[in-house]
């Protein structure tokens, strides 16, 4: 009976529910940061311990070939001519496989706007149609070594960026970015979506091609190194990278370009949208990470990509296998006139920032992104902090200057996910669920924990 | 004698020697965090404590005008046509008044510089006797609406950045930054130096003038603010504001250059000094704090400006009068072969910035700077936190991200210095002592305490 007399101190484990309770009673609580392990098979731990040594040796492997990428873009072409297996009647989008039947609202949206764009269909009501008749097919990106921010989508016609990874040899491709508003990639498809494509197509691709030739290549991981010391994370934030990029382009452009005023419009297009580098540390992550693919006994994730239905996720040790659950809705500021009812569930290949050790991973180095949805400085912090949890090495390049520069946490290690509980921190944009509206907001979440759970039982389940 | 027997726990207070010797024979000991005020004479304090309603309101008026300010550069011209006052046997410098007989090596360097590319002198020789001779006339930037960086030399023919106040009305000058290595305001005088400032006259100045004109306005308040967003403290490092500068400025160059390869070039020189933009954020400090001069009986300070010799002070509330003390030698990071041996006091305009609020006052937007002399990110939170100490505002635009976006510490009230012998911390470069050598290192300092002694002494004795 003493429990009822005395005053109560409550050390609450597992759900936060039950200390909320307590303290609405008026008794001190305190919530233990305890999170259970994603996997109940004790069985399963079990066997990655007593592999442990040969795992760690192999995840030591895939982070020395990612963190010594050199990845440079050193050229442009188009989809059809440069990214392997491209077809004219083949569209990649983002994340994991997807049919037509279960892609979400932005993906469609962006489709009919590339059949468009292609000219093989000429309303959205024979876009529709043509996407849904069988004679489309559908691939993601990341089978083509490609990455496309948001719905992802590419298309035969589509210029884009080739980045090398001159240390390994490999190469990684992304579209140019659009800007924000009424785009292709959050699923708008009207006569101005169209347009803005051709004109990058014509005007502003032949121009940033020539002034790539023109330079040789760009060293994109000096440039992200650098954007990370300018309140970049390169995901949500991207002035610096993009300011960087510019700096080194602009003189090129003027001199490769024949006309002035079209180079002047082609700056001034890089110069309207301050997130133009995004698909370049998309396709600088993508190349990096592509290098750390297929080392046996390796449990670290090469690939976290959501196609707007399902999030997915592949290891190092687990070859081209996708792990796949439901993709959850973010935390986010809506702009005007939205809210989080209008959202699409999380949607992009633009996670491979976070599985590069970039974006979330990195928001200490930009925490005007973490104020964006309410946090404070401290909390951009504590993410970053949290993620060094999970990972199996720290960048020796990319580093945060309000941790005394040091390395981003690099290598979502998926024991350690299985382990802890703590789930990768992602920063997003977020479309509006249905096709044709567009962006809605930007925000972030964690990733959800099924496919991290699936990874993780399937690689110790297969662990000889 | 049981002092000599039992173990000691010393708590020091003033001079940290004793607190050294103490440590050194295994003594434990905490220095305490006091310091003594600047000026002894009490009867001051209490001068100014009987009215500090008037001296704070007067205050919170110069204040009101220097946050309020709406610097933006509107357009260039050559120092003779432009700055009120300016001849041709006139040579404006940086810091307080100071006779050639007393100015340190880089500012007679950087004189005999202008005195051959103004085409007065042929030789350095020439240029020494010409400079001794009383034919050329000194007076302060200061006094001329002009700010110049480190020597702070201006002469007639220099191009000069004009920015204006749009707030309050009032313009200011500031000569285009020469990059680093051997230039004229680091003191150095080679042909290779007359040669750049010439190129600098004949093609980049046309090039930006024009541009600037095209454009109307650049808003260099915005761009202080992101660049402090960025990394940034727009004293020590200006890559961000250099990059903002740069991103809006190109697609005009271009459009207003005829040649295209001289538009490239004028890009590649901006490009190629991630300092371009220390000289327009300090005439935007400049535009700023001359629009709270001469408010009776504010404290605020107005100027700290060095010239290699004196570091001088002006308050809102003093008019013109200089408050001077030694400048003393920075700590600093040298270049290899360079010790503070070779190092110059602090010299320059560029603590200009500091009295805006920036530099040095926001140097935890800029840890970077810290780590580069040996410290760390708390360091620089530390710094920018001590100078809310000693400053009458926060600024409503320029914010840290570190500190939750809080206003930069901005307007030294020359009473709190004194009372609280808490001196401001000033970012800086290092010149060699010597004339015709340049620029040794970059590194922080405190302001000596006699300069703000001294005005405080004259504040507070001349309030009625």
């Amino acid at each position: 009976m003493g429990l009822f007399e005395t005053e109560l101190k409550v050390v609450n484990i597992g759900l936060e529910a039950f200390m909320q309770g307590l303290r609405d009673s008026g008794v001190k609580a305190v919530q233990a940061k305890f999170k259970p392990p994603l996997v109940s098979d004790a069985s399963l731990f079990a066997k990655a311990a007593k592999a442990s040594a040969r795992v760690e040796k192999a995840n030591r492997k895939a982070m020395e070939r990612i963190l010594a990428a050199k990845p440079a873009l050193t050229g442009m072409g188009i989809a059809l001519d440069v990214i392997p297996g491209m077809r004219k009647d083949l569209i990649l989008h983002a994340g994991p496989p997807v049919s037509w039947g279960r892609m979400c609202g932005p993906m469609r949206g962006g489709i009919m706007a590339a059949l468009m764009y292609e000219g093989l269909a000429k309303t959205p009501e024979e876009a529709g149609k043509l996407a849904a008749s069988g004679k489309i097919k559908y691939e993601p990106c990341h089978e083509h070594g490609a990455v496309g921010p948001m719905a992802g989508i590419i298309s035969a016609s589509m210029p884009v960026f080739i980045v090398k990874n001159e240390a390994h040899g490999n190469t990684a491709y992304a579209t140019q970015n659009e800007g924000l508003g009424k785009v292709l990639r959050y699923g708008a498809y009207s006569p101005e979506v169209i347009e803005r494509l051709k004109w990058m197509e014509k005007v502003l691709y032949p121009a940033l091609r020539d002034a790539i030739e023109f330079l040789g290549r760009v060293d994109l991981k000096a440039m992200v190194a650098q954007a990370l010391h300018m309140g970049d994370e390169v995901h949500n934030r991207n002035r610096a990278g993009t300011s960087l990029f510019y700096r080194a382009i602009a003189p090129a452009v003027i001199r490769t370009c024949k006309d002035p005023e079209t180079a002047a419009k082609v700056l001034d297009f890089v110069n309207g949208n301050d997130h133009f580098f995004l698909n370049l540390s998309m396709a600088l992550s993508k190349a990096s990470l592509d290098a750390g693919r297929d080392v046996k006994d390796s449990s670290v994730v090469v690939v976290m990509a959501r196609n707007g239905t399902e999030f997915g996720v592949q290891l190092s040790g687990t070859g081209g296998k996708w792990f796949t659950g439901p993709a959850p809705v973010p935390d986010a500021l809506y702009f005007p006139g939205y809210t989080k009812a209008d959202a699409n569930p999380d949607i992009g290949d633009s996670a491979i920032t976070e599985t590069n050790g970039l974006g979330g991973f990195a928001i200490a180095a930009a925490p005007a992104i973490v104020q964006f949805v309410g946090g404070s400085a401290s909390d951009a912090v504590s993410y970053t902090m949290a993620m060094y949890g999970i990972t199996a090495a720290e960048s020796n390049i990319y580093k945060i200057p309000a941790l005394d520069f040091r390395g981003t946490p690099t290598g979502i290690d998926v024991v350690k996910v299985a382990k802890t509980g703590i789930l990768p921190f992602i920063d997003t944009g977020v479309a509006h669920k249905d096709p044709g509206v567009g962006q809605v907001g930007a925000g972030v979440l964690s990733a959800p924990p099924e496919p991290f759970a699936r990874a993780f039982e399937h690689f110790a389940r297969t662990l000889k």
